[in-house]
């Protein structure tokens, strides 16, 4: 049983707004640490607007110095443009923290909504609350910033599940 | 009219193998400079494999500093999980550029085709066929880099229109 908090950012990606979120968990306590936006200006090009999103969660990653990492999987749609564009942003999210050695889990968004408010088909605004309830010291600014912090809320759930998984497949191999 | 050569890297993203091509261009010559492909490792974390083929264009960029960068426009499939998984190779390929400062153009698959091959419902092998007769001193080790290196061929026949475009709208504003 570790006695040292375990720090887990939780992020939500997304092109113009990609939403962060940090909690500490120790045990089953769980705390807010902080929380925000990064944002990318629509008028500069793609790999510009990239640029802006991988900075600022660089950044957040070098100011907070998470143990772990969780980003939302992302919702496959039926607009394959907005599919890829979402997959840009999302290989971002990726790639920020495998670059800071960190590793990074990815959560289904039913199963971040059924961990939070216990039911696969919950509305945002339930999530936001049941957020509000987890962490009465967060005060999202944003959705993103919200959801985001139900994602690391999410790892914080299931992170002792995957090591044992993690564990078992290490083994078998 | 400049007398200096302008070097481009071509990108031809994907998330197992990510084709990279550079030409110079000074006025209507064109001339081989390298080419290669980034790859990831298929065992590892999708966040690690992102990692992997940013630092092997990273390194590519850094070791011939090109002048201008030009990446293919990912062909929206009716696969969106495939669709997605491109979406974060080329948001990598976006990236690892912009970060260097670089310009980067995107071009269609039907406007590489039609420029290397003269019409847009070309086959991959005329791609490469025109590729060694306007490049007769590259030698493509995978279709991946002999795609990058069409695409780079694309942009030294575009970028004249693409800078007075830029030009005009940016006097427009």
């Amino acid at each position: 049983m570790s006695t040292q908090a375990i720090r887990i950012l939780g992020i939500d990606p997304g092109l113009r707004n990609t939403g962060w979120g940090i909690v500490d968990t120790l045990g089953t306590r769980l705390s807010f640490v902080a929380c925000g936006t990064a944002h990318s200006d629509g008028d500069l090009t793609l790999a510009d607007r990239l640029r802006q999103l991988h900075e600022q969660l660089a950044a957040v990653i070098h100011a907070h110095q998470p143990d772990e990492v969780a980003v939302e999987e992302t919702f496959v749609n039926k607009d394959a443009r907005a599919t890829l564009k979402l997959g840009h942003a999302r290989g971002i999210a990726l790639l920020a923290p495998a670059q800071a050695g960190l590793s990074v889990a990815e959560y289904a968004p039913n199963l971040v909504k059924k961990t939070i408010v216990g039911a696969g088909h919950a509305e945002k605004d339930q999530i936001h609350m049941m957020v509000r309830v987890l962490l009465p010291k967060a005060d999202p600014q944003s959705a993103d910033a919200a959801d985001a912090l139900a994602i690391a809320l999410t790892h914080a759930q299931h992170r002792g599940a995957r090591a044992l998984e993690r564990a078992v497949l290490a083994r078998a191999r």
